[in-house]
């Protein structure tokens, strides 16, 4: 891509070596709805060439957009309008740079994939428990920049739980160093806590201090079919109640999931066929006791209360293996079918089952369209999947989908949720955040923004919609 | 105390009913090192009239100094100088406005003590994890601007992850209502994680939603004497490595905490007594194990390994108790010994050995001096207590008091720790911040107050030193 006397200028003030030919794979986004209009990348190897890198485009003042390993879902890292940004990667500061297992502590930096960050630590005899479907691609800077969830938040939280604290550089170009060993530190405002989750919008996280845990002594998987998902949350609380703070996923499986599954995926084993909900159930346990006898006992309890109708222990890791496949296989099968619209939601707990059936009969109102609901429900995070009906296409709805997405989000912040659990607001959410959000939070936010990126230059459009004339948000996807 | 003209004026703008008589109670902390000059006392019973009373204060330029139960350690709800303060204590907002048991949410305002919210959850089938001395006066408000941690922080983390959200008056009085019952929320920036620990200074939280955990069904609580605080982190290795998360608590006690206690408590019994060093370690078991036979397992390790010398088992709930009584009166048996100097610090894990043994030998040289150092070893967390040598006082040691601060701290600083694990910034502890905070996170701290609180009334002084000429700061106790 020719450079436009612009670019020339700002590349003519950034640390040799730090511009790298822009590539297609920095400019697009899984869904495929939206795409980068080009600009310059920069992939700089330290901290202050990062900085280095800010300070210039401050004083040219071009935008910067970070990029991980572009696996967000709500086009955080792809700017398809507004002035040329610079794409900023990590890609070149992968490092690890050190393990203290006996403190539980890894420091990575952001360039480094979740996979390379857990086998960091699995090298050292513990783990890094955040999983999610795409830690071999995802990167820590972009984990961390969105606060990312998955499968184990239900024992660990988000990745902000998961982070003692970082080095960023700040949108002046100054390197805050906060890369603490530290469980407990009260010397001041959450800073590092803040640039977690704020979409790079607030400067550039160039690496982390992060908490590892210890290996599990033994692992019990479990699946079970429930009748509804009032009888699966009844369920979660038995397991919680019994199982102190040891249950490390409770997630729900709806029976379209598994029909989608046949349909696209024949191969994928379902253990429970034709169950129209069942939940994966997944316990880390201390040594000496009997995993075993513990799970079926929890499992007879469910057996017998009638929250359950039927359940499967799994008898090796392999077997535990193949239902996690299940679970990470299901948005494999939704892409395949092709969904009219995604929602990552999050509710109250008790508000689920009522949401489940008002929000399916809603839809039902509007038109034939199926439903994929599944997820962490343990988390009370529902990603509410709607899909056309059956031997008709997505093509059919292209009208429907933004009233279906509206209705969605409208329904979910009535009954106190979020319309983002974890994939974040990036610029697909932003008009969302600026309508739904409450105003004096919004406006401590963007105080905050102006106080810390006087010129606008971090991620702009994402989180925040810029001000009129400042720029476009972009429709949704 | 008589009201000066400008308490004439903003006493005029209050919502009637809100002044209530200052008594001595609203302007002590519990070192009695300072005190709060005077001023007026405001007790809203709303958050409207909280909302009310900030926009008062903004228009008359009359800082506010929060109040919760006056236990702070660090001088943060004590104004000993500068212009007379408002002194805002939510004494009247104490309600428990809900509890959702199968969601482990509470809803309490910020007046509630600590004890008030345990006993709800507690009604409720669960429990609030947090867990502290003060917990009978500590107010939940003072709890959360302080993001405090007590003794169950190793499993639950510190009152920051036991949040979801909160209610606050921001300083221009608006109000932020974040209070969600949501365990996931990517909408945005953490700006209740920035309240939280804030310390009063970017707004006043009026209520907060909690997290709640079950009840475990078995504990296991026992003592252990350990030749050495090496051998007490090699255990807390081993212990955490075998019982996965279910390691709850786990306390370092000295033999000087031991000597102290024989001396001024001669009643609190003692278990291991004269064991050079020990530590009080509590395992929540889940269901269907046998938490004895587990625990005695890990004990026979921990013997037979060389990590312990000598190891009991609670046979009782009231043993269990014992030992927690001795662990809570080592800071009575303190208060009583009268300490030169105390300090709250924080240490990677690996570098405790050689920290106790290095500033030791360092105060060894300073002086005759006595160190209890016990604390939450399973957070790097120590309270790192110097006395006066056997037979002397401490006036003796008024001129050395300064010294030893400073190069505790320095010794902490410089091996990667805190000064500040637990307690906080408040007005003590600002001018170390200002010395070994890094410059670019101050700098951003500093932002954030200027934009959220440009007028700077939010308890004026505290964790920010005032800009010359703007205030005084006072001077270490």
């Amino acid at each position: 891509m020719a450079l436009n006397p612009a670019d020339d200028r700002l590349a003519a003030m950034l640390p040799q070596g730090v511009l790298r030919p822009l590539e297609p794979r920095h400019l697009d986004e899984p869904r495929g709805y939206h795409a980068g209009q080009g600009g310059l990348l920069a992939a700089p190897r330290s901290v202050d060439e990062v900085a280095a890198v800010v300070r210039a485009c401050a004083a040219a003042r071009v935008g910067i957009v970070p990029r991980g390993g572009g696996t967000g879902l709500v086009a955080g890292s792809v700017m398809p309008v507004g002035p040329l940004p610079l794409v900023l990667s990590l890609e070149r500061m992968a490092g690890i740079r050190g393990v203290w297992p006996d403190e539980d502590v890894l420091i990575a930096e952001s360039g480094a994939t979740l996979s390379q960050v857990q086998d960091a630590a699995r090298a050292a005899g513990r783990q890094f428990p955040l999983s999610l479907a795409s830690q071999g691609t995802a990167q820590l800077g972009g984990i961390l920049s969105t606060n990312a969830g998955g499968t184990a938040v239900l024992r660990w939280g988000n990745a902000r739980a998961l982070c003692l604290g970082v080095e960023a550089v700040l949108p002046d170009g100054s390197v805050l160093r906060d890369l603490r060993r530290l469980r407990k530190d009260n010397t001041g405002y959450a800073i590092s806590d803040l640039l977690v989750g704020a979409e790079g919008t607030l400067g550039i996280i160039t690496a982390a201090s992060l908490r590892l845990a210890p290996v599990p002594q033994a692992v019990a998987t479990a699946m079970l079919a429930v009748p509804d998902p009032a009888a699966a949350l009844r369920l979660l609380a038995l397991v919680q109640g019994d199982m102190a703070g040891c249950v490390t996923a409770f997630e729900l499986i709806s029976g379209q999931g598994l029909a989608f599954l046949s349909e696209t995926l024949p191969e994928i084993r379902q253990p429970l066929p034709g169950a129209p909900w069942s939940v994966l159930v997944e316990l880390s346990l201390p040594r000496g006791c009997d995993p075993a006898a513990m799970a079926e006992a929890l499992l007879l309890r469910a057996l017998d209360t009638g929250l359950a109708s039927d359940a499967i222990l799994a008898q090796s890791g392999a077997q535990a293996a193949e239902f996690w496949s299940l679970r990470e296989h299901l948005p494999v099968a939704n892409r395949r079918i092709g969904a009219i619209s995604s929602h990552d939601i999050s509710l109250p707990l008790s508000e689920i089952p009522r949401f489940i059936a008002d929000a399916g009969a809603m839809l039902a109102a509007m038109g034939d369209m199926r439903v994929n609901c599944f997820g962490h429900l343990g988390d009370g995070n529902l990603h509410y999947n709607v899909f056309p009906a059956a031997c008709r296409n997505r093509a059919e709805y292209a009208a429907l989908r933004p009233r279906v997405q509206e209705a969605v989000h409208e329904m979910v912040v009535a009954r106190g949720g979020s319309f983002s659990a974890e994939h974040g607001v990036g610029r697909l959410k932003a008009a969302d955040l600026a309508r739904w959000g409450d105003p004096a939070r919004l406006a401590a936010m963007r105080a905050v923004k102006a106080a810390m990126d006087p010129l606008g230059i971090m991620n702009p459009g994402a989180v925040l919609t810029l001000p009129a004339g400042g720029g476009a948000t972009i429709s949704g996807g």
